[in-house]
């Protein structure tokens, strides 16, 4: 389909509480109710190491090793939240990390055939542990400092041990990589 | 929540052709009601390019680079397909390239707050042209070639002409890299 096409009227399937299914002529995608973004973190302590988080999802029925990451607009009173401000808040709630230095990278979809779901990655560069994370009150966040350098083979050590991994964690330690070769 | 907390049953909330929305207590995710996976393929030609896909994609509402990549069994004939042969037919059905060097690599998550999709990345050394591509009849594929060291530069360059990518693409160019520098 051509991007010029016209396109077939949109329609609810369900509308859940927090998701939505869609049906746009033959295609059928899910999308969120509130939330008008989501950003997710390549966070560099000083010393060369990558943090990332463990934690239990319910879609895949084990633990998941993912860059921190999370929702804009999904709360109340967060709805016209700025992306860096939320990235700064969810790196702060899950990790307990910190960063003076922060940029914003590319913008890319999840999984564009599912879902119109976008993230924004930022760069926290120089990120320090200030508090001690874990997630808010229903999350039990598991924080990791990795070296960059050593990521490929500690994330195949954790796959081995039956623990699952966010594809976009290959794409944080490229850009990771990207901002040591760099500085 | 722990990875031993009992959870609460799954209630299908809509079962669309394609896509269910699920519900397991508080949490609401995506999954597919016929694929039993999914793969894509980090294809690498003999002069050290990797092979991407442009689409128009309806949950995005514009054009998309990708890496080449399908679901499993989700057509009635191939309901029991091996991940591999998946990832050959897919590679040759959408680029026209094939390969007789494949390597299966990392699994993982798409989205796995969002949806239970995980998806089997291979890598498919000394990619060759051998017909046309393009996808099926509802595909209009656009295949680029791109040189993987100048591969963030170029996507960078199509991203501000307005297409959208898949973060997939930053993991596939990171496993590239890693294949070029090992071989």
């Amino acid at each position: 389909m051509s991007v010029d096409a016209q396109l077939p009227d949109k329609v609810c399937l369900h509308r859940g509480e927090h998701l939505q299914l869609i049906a746009c002529g033959h295609w059928e995608y899910a999308t969120r109710t509130l939330a008008t973004g989501a950003v997710g973190i390549v966070a560099i302590t000083p010393d060369e190491r990558i943090v990332l988080v463990e934690q239990f999802r319910i879609p895949a029925g084990r633990r998941v090793i993912e860059i921190p990451a999370g929702l804009v607009g999904d709360q109340s009173d967060l709805v016209d939240e700025d992306l860096l401000v939320a990235a700064q808040r969810e790196l702060l709630e899950e990790t307990g990390y910190q960063s003076e230095r922060w940029t914003q990278l590319v913008q890319g979809y999840s999984s564009p055939g599912l879902t119109d779901e976008a993230i924004t990655l930022f760069l926290a560069e120089d990120a320090r542990k200030t508090a001690p994370g874990g997630g808010d009150d229903t999350e039990s966040i598991v924080v990791y400092e990795v070296p960059i350098r050593e990521a490929d083979a500690w994330l195949a050590t954790k796959l081995a041990g039956g623990v699952g991994a966010d594809l976009k964690l290959l794409a944080a330690i490229h850009l990771a990589n990207q901002a040591v070769n760099r500085s």
